[in-house]
């Protein structure tokens, strides 16, 4: 579930996506209506799968946005679904569709789809970021996914690469986020040409919107302001990801989202900074690669999540 | 083994310390020298081990400065013992020996030791961090210690707090280590004072070499200087911190070594950049915590990882 479509799909035990469903979000509803929302479309795709010759799910996982907690399912804050804060959305799930569900935090799914599916397979310390309107991460270690106390690890896009930065959507300052993300992204242009917010020139818009992809045509193009500010970017990018090689010594880091699309022209500075900064016997040993997985990855890896979760039941 | 001493124990299988040995480190000779010398207080507590009746060695752990491979037991880079860059320690400790010996990086030794007897038993996610000459780290996930690919993980002294900061021992720039190291306030005086190199006033010296421990007692006195400086370090250390609350969502932030004596007049600062940069929720589950087993601590540990080496190859 996004801030925008709910992609909904039966996935294989062997991780194959069967059958896809996508539908409106319906994000500004009651936490009652989106409930309802998301259990129309898994009992609809549940009736399709039927008639196709599927068996029926053995097992739900739900990938949402925001922190939660893993082991109670409630939701402690989403930013695209605000009726959700302090939310029990597993036990409600779970009430309407009669089937235990899994709800695991989006970047997280990503993270074990790519392990499972993806760009990561046979990897076992894995970073990955999301690089999308905010900055998501999920972490595997020793081949597990790295909840933390409550399900909380692995806000990757929420450590400080800056001080003294810009103010982030979090309320701290110079998190990854201010500068890695769409948003962030915006936020740097109009810094940078002294606008207004909301005031971004149409170069780098799309549908009104700020693009990361306008933004990267623009670049290539020869715009002097795209140019600097992926550079800014691939520079903080930098600065994380050598953080995160000297605190994992992982075998891969795994850059997905929307902005990472953008990616080829951040990558210079970003790796200045990443040999700079990190252990060189440790970025030698690190493959820096894009998420293969896209939209679907957290959806395959909530499906993974679902799948252990009843193999742990059965032991 | 640290850069000034070796201390070697006898520890029980329930973690007690039973006998202990400290002798000079003789860091300054080659490999094969301090090879020796390891191997001779081994020698030597095995025989005041078996005269007070204690059964053989079952295991050998060793704790060095520095990262390493953790599988093959070379030494990547050893701060205080330079004859180690490459050098195969396990394999030379275990010939000289004629025993399976374990090598284990002194900060990741120091957290398995506080996991196991000291201020984290029972806690699942851990963050050490070790406030000596330099800042090292230990990471416990979900009951394991964290190693990474080779055994380079948890440098958490060189992630970076300020990345426009100061120039660390390891290359890069603004790593934690600069602050909130010994070598690192003594470099923010020296700054603060302008003075050049080695310059500092007597009253934050001991024996003529820079002491947290005098730089504490001056603030208490009200220095002002001395104040200022352990504000700051303070200020990044709680940037870090924070970071690692949002990476890890751990039970427990575990803070030892020399400067970590400074920790009450640190806290103020450290805890304000917690609060404003760290998810309300997560800190919430965060105890943040001194050491408990000091100088010892690392020597626990490395009995801990090499009785954990023996149960692993009897299962």
């Amino acid at each position: 579930m996004g801030g925008t479509n709910i992609r909904t799909a039966a996935v294989s035990r062997t991780g194959e996506v069967m059958l896809m469903l996508r539908g409106p979000a319906k994000a500004k509803g009651t936490a009652a209506e989106t409930v309802e929302n998301i259990s129309r479309q898994v009992l609809a795709l549940e009736d399709a799968a039927s008639k196709s010759g599927l068996r029926r799910a053995i097992a739900i996982g739900v990938a949402v946005p925001g922190p939660l907690n893993v082991r109670t399912g409630v939701i402690y804050a989403a930013p695209h679904v605000k009726s959700w804060r302090g939310f029990p959305l597993r036990r409600n799930l779970e009430r309407r569709l009669g089937q235990t569900v899994i709800v695991e935090n989006d970047a997280n799914a990503w993270a074990l789809g790519e392990y499972w599916r993806g760009a990561a397979r046979g990897r076992k310390d894995v970073v990955l970021l999301t690089l999308g309107t905010g900055v998501g991460g999920g972490l595997i270690v020793g081949g597990n996914l790295v909840h933390g106390k409550s399900g909380m690890a692995a806000e990757l896009g929420h450590i400080t690469v800056d001080s003294n930065g810009m103010r982030c959507d979090c309320g701290a300052y110079g998190c990854l986020e201010t500068y890695a993300s769409a948003s962030g992204l915006s936020n740097l242009i109009q810094k940078r040409l002294r606008l207004k917010e909301s005031k971004l020139p149409p170069q780098y818009l799309h549908d009104g919107e700020f693009s990361a992809r306008k933004l990267m045509i623009q670049a290539r193009a020869g715009d002097r302001v795209a140019v600097e500010i992926l550079a800014t970017a691939g520079h903080f990018l930098g600065v994380a990801v050598a953080s995160f090689i000297n605190i994992f010594n992982p075998e891969m880091v795994v850059i997905g989202g929307g902005v990472a699309g953008a990616l080829p022209l951040m990558r210079p500075a970003m790796l200045r900074e990443i040999r700079a900064r990190a252990f060189s016997a440790a970025v030698a040993q690190t493959k820096i690669v894009k998420a293969a997985l896209g939209p679907l990855g957290g959806v395959v890896g909530a499906a993974f999540a679902a799948l252990n979760s009843i193999a742990a039941k059965s032991v």
